[in-house]
C-alpha cells in the first residue's frame, strides 16, 4: 500500500480516552501509517476549557471549545467522538456523516439509543460509522460480529460486559464479602461511581446489550427493549449457594433469537462453574457467542479504561483511514430488519430458588405441590441450615418466565415459606 | 449496498470442512447476500473422486478433477482453496493470484512455509490472499490481530492452538489419566490421528504458532524458526504437582517479541490456575494477546471441525466477495520486514523441575548449590513420596534457559539426584 497526503482527524473529547487516543497515535504513528496506507494526524480537539493543562504532546493551537467547528472545518477528514451521552454528540456525528466525513465513536449510550438513525444516515451518505469502542472497550467484538461471521447464523449471545459490577461479584464469590463491602471496595479502587446506580441496576450493561442484539440479529433493539435487573439483591447466601451447587454468579447480558423473535436481558444468573464465562474474574470482561457453524466463541479483555478503549477507538480509525484512502467504504451490518420482541414472561430458563421455611415433615410436600401446579419440574433440591435458620435451595428444570413468577407468587401464600428470598436464573447449562 | 451479479466461487477440495462450506453458503444464501452485496455461488468443485457421493446440493455438474482448469475457468471469480498440504495447493493458489482472483485458504501448512512469499504475489497483483481458517479453526483471530489492534503494538500471544493435545491434557488433569490412556481416548473419539505424531510432538502448534507470529509482528517467520516440544514427557506426577502448586498444564504456542527479537516456541508449560487460558477445557482452542494499549485479551473458540473452519473459511470469503463488488482491496498485514530470531537459550521464563531424589540430610544443600552456581534462583520447593520415592519439586524465578539447562546437566552429575525428571517452562504469571 502506498502512503498518500495525511488522513487529518477532528477529536472531539479530550478526557481519559480522547488523551489515551492522542498518545497512542503518537507513540505508534509508523505503524498506523503502515497499516492506513497514510500518515494520521489529530489536528483539531475540541475540549470543554481549553486552557487545561493535558498529558498529550499536542501543540496548544489544536485545541479549541468550538466541537461544531471542527466537524465543519475543511482540514478535518475524520470525526473522533469520545464526549459521551447524548447531546450534543448525537448532533455533532450527524452533522458529520452529512458532511460526508467519516466517524469513530465509543458513545455507548447514544449507539444504543439512536444508533439504527445514525446508521441509515451514514449509509446515505456513503460513509463509515464505527463504534467498536462501545461496547466492551478493547475486545474486539462487533468487527468478528460482521465480519468474521459474516456468514454464521448467531443464535445466542451471553456476556459479561460491566467491570464494576464483575469486580463486585467477584469479591463476593471469593471472599465472601458482602455486596455492600465489595461495592464499596470497588468505589475505593474507582472501579465504581459515587453514584453507582448505572452499573449495580445493570443500565450501562442493559445499553451495551442492545447494541449487541442490533448488530448480532440485523434488527434494531434500543434499550427500552431490554428486561433488566441489578445485582443488589444478590446475597453472600446465594454466592454460598452457587458454590456448593457448581455455580459462580454473574451479571449477565444475554441477547437470543427464538423462534423469530428477539429476547434481551440483564440480570444475575447462575453460570456453570465448567462455563468459559465462570474464569472471566475481576474488572475483565467477555461475551460468549454461539453460533450454527462456529459453534461456541468467546472474546475477554478490558471492558473498560482509557488505553483499552483507546485502542479499540484506533483500531475504526485506521479502518476508515484506510477506506478514506483507498476510496472504499468499509463493511457495513447490512439494513436492519425490524423483529418482533419476545414478551420476558415467554422467556425460558432453569431458576434457582432460596426460600426461608418452617423446619418440619410435609414442607416439602406443600411446596412441591405449587412448583407441580404450574407446571414447573424440580431438578434438585437442598436443604441448608435448621430449625429457624431452616432454607431451601431448589434448581428447577428449564421453565417459562411467566410460570415461574406464578409459582413464587402462590408459594409467597404457603404458610410454612416464611420469605422467598433469592430466585436467580440459571444460564449457559447443556439442557 | 446495492447487490449486483453473482460472485462465483471455484471450490478446491470438497472433503470435511469444503463440504461444509458448500452446505453454509446454501443455508445462509439469503444472509450471504445481504452482507457481501451480492450473491455468493459456487460454480465450480475440483476433487479428487467425481464420482463419490457427498452430502451437499450442488448439480453434479459443477464437479471435475481438474484444479487447475477450476482456477484457470473464465467464470470462476474467487478462489476457495481447502485441499491442505503444500503441492499442489501452492502451485494453485499462486496461479490464481496471478489470475487477479482473490483466494482464501485454511491452509496452515502452506501459509507456515510459504506465506511470506504468497503475501508479496498477492500484493503485487492487487488481490486479496485470505486465510483467517488457517490458525485457530473458528475464532477470530487474524482479522483482530490486522485490523481491531491496527494500531496497537502487540507484546505477546500465548496461544492454545491444537485441540488434539488440549483433550489429552484435559483429561490427565481432570481423570487422573495417562498420557498414554488419554492420547487412546482421543484416537477412539476420532480427536486424534492413528499417528498423533503432528499433534503430541507440536508440529501442528509449530506451524500455527509461525503464522501467529508473522502477522503479530509484522515479520517472517517459518516453522523451522519454532522451538517445538511436544507432550509425550508429561506424567500424572507432573499433573499432580500442577495442581497442589496452583497451576495447570497446557501446551502453549508463545510467540514474543523483545529488545528487537523475536521468540517463537511451543512446548508444554504450567499455566496458573486463575489465568484465562487455564479454563480452556478439552479440545477448544485459545489465543491469548498481550498488547501495549489493550492490555490482556483472549479470544476463544472451536480450533477445528468442519463447520467451525467453514465458518472462518466464510467469513474471508464474504470480505473477499464484498471487496470484489465494491473494487477495494482488503486490508493487509502491510509489509513484512526482517527481524532477528531470539536463540532459545537466551529465552527467560520461570520453571517447574521434578528431580528423584536421596532422602536423607543434605540434599537439598547439594542440589541448591548447583542452582545457585549458574545464577537460577529458588522460588519454592517441596518434598513428595518419601525413601525410594522421594521427589523434589522446584518452582524457579525467571531464569535464562541456557543457565537451567547448564544447571541440569549439572545436576544429573549430582550422586544424590537419581534422575532429573520433568521440566516444564512456567508461563502467564506476573512476575
Amino acid at each position: 500500500m502506498t502512503v498518500v497526503g495525511d488522513v487529518r482527524v477532528g477529536l472531539l473529547g479530550c478526557g481519559n480516552v480522547g488523551a489515551a487516543l492522542a498518545r497512542v497515535v503518537d507513540e505508534h504513528a509508523d505503524l498506523i501509517t503502515a497499516r492506513a496506507g497514510a500518515r494520521v494526524v489529530i489536528t483539531r480537539v475540541a475540549v470543554r476549557d481549553v486552557t487545561r493543562a493535558r498529558d498529550v504532546k499536542l501543540p496548544t493551537s489544536v485545541f479549541t471549545d468550538d466541537a461544531a467547528g471542527v466537524v465543519a472545518d475543511p482540514e478535518v477528514d475524520i470525526v473522533v467522538e469520545v464526549i459521551g451521552g447524548v447531546e450534543p454528540a448525537r448532533a455533532l456525528i450527524e452533522a458529520a456523516l452529512r458532511a460526508h466525513k467519516p466517524v469513530v465513536t465509543a458513545n455507548k449510550e447514544l449507539i444504543a439509543r439512536d444508533g439504527p438513525e445514525l446508521f441509515r444516515i451514514a449509509a446515505e451518505h456513503g460513509v463509515d460509522l464505527l463504534f467498536e469502542a462501545s461496547v466492551a472497550g478493547g475486545i474486539p467484538l462487533l468487527r468478528p460480529l460482521r465480519e468474521s461471521l459474516a456468514g454464521d447464523r448467531i443464535r445466542r449471545v451471553l456476556g459479561i460486559v460491566n467491570g464494576t459490577t464483575n469486580y463486585i461479584l467477584t469479591r463476593m464469590a471469593e471472599d465472601g464479602a458482602s455486596f455492600a463491602d465489595a461495592l464499596a471496595e470497588a468505589q475505593r479502587l474507582g472501579y465504581a461511581e459515587a453514584d453507582p446506580t448505572a452499573d449495580v441496576e445493570g443500565f450501562d450493561a442493559a445499553a451495551k446489550a442492545a447494541i449487541i442484539a442490533t448488530i448480532a440479529f440485523g434488527a434494531p433493539v434500543g434499550p427500552d427493549d431490554v428486561f433488566r435487573e441489578g445485582i443488589t439483591q444478590v446475597t453472600d447466601d446465594d454466592m454460598r449457594s452457587a458454590r456448593s451447587l457448581g455455580y459462580v454468579v454473574k451479571l449477565l447480558a444475554v441477547a437470543e433469537e427464538v423462534g423469530g423473535e428477539i429476547s434481551v436481558r440483564v440480570h444475575p444468573a447462575m453460570v456453570p462453574v465448567h462455563h468459559p464465562l465462570a474464569a472471566v474474574r475481576d474488572s475483565f470482561n467477555a461475551v460468549f457467542i454461539e453460533a450454527d457453524a462456529v459453534g461456541e466463541l468467546m472474546l475477554y479483555g478490558r471492558g473498560a479504561g482509557g488505553n483499552p478503549t483507546a485502542s479499540a477507538v484506533l483500531g475504526d480509525l485506521v479502518d476508515a483511514a484506510r477506506n478514506l484512502v483507498g476510496g472504499a467504504r468499509g463493511a457495513t451490518f447490512g439494513e436492519l430488519v425490524g423483529k418482533p420482541i419476545r414478551p420476558v414472561g415467554d422467556v425460558e430458563s432453569p431458576f434457582y430458588v432460596l426460600m426461608e421455611v418452617a423446619d418440619r415433615p410435609g414442607v416439602l410436600h406443600a411446596i412441591s405441590g405449587e412448583f407441580a401446579r404450574f407446571g414447573v419440574s424440580i431438578k434438585s433440591m437442598e436443604q441448608r441450615g435448621a430449625g429457624d435458620d431452616a432454607r431451601l435451595v431448589f434448581i428447577t428444570h428449564r421453565a417459562r418466565e411467566a410460570d415461574m413468577v406464578a409459582t413464587l407468587d402462590a408459594l409467597r401464600h404457603v404458610d410454612v415459606v416464611h420469605r422467598v428470598g433469592s430466585v436467580i436464573r440459571v444460564v449457559g447449562e447443556d439442557d
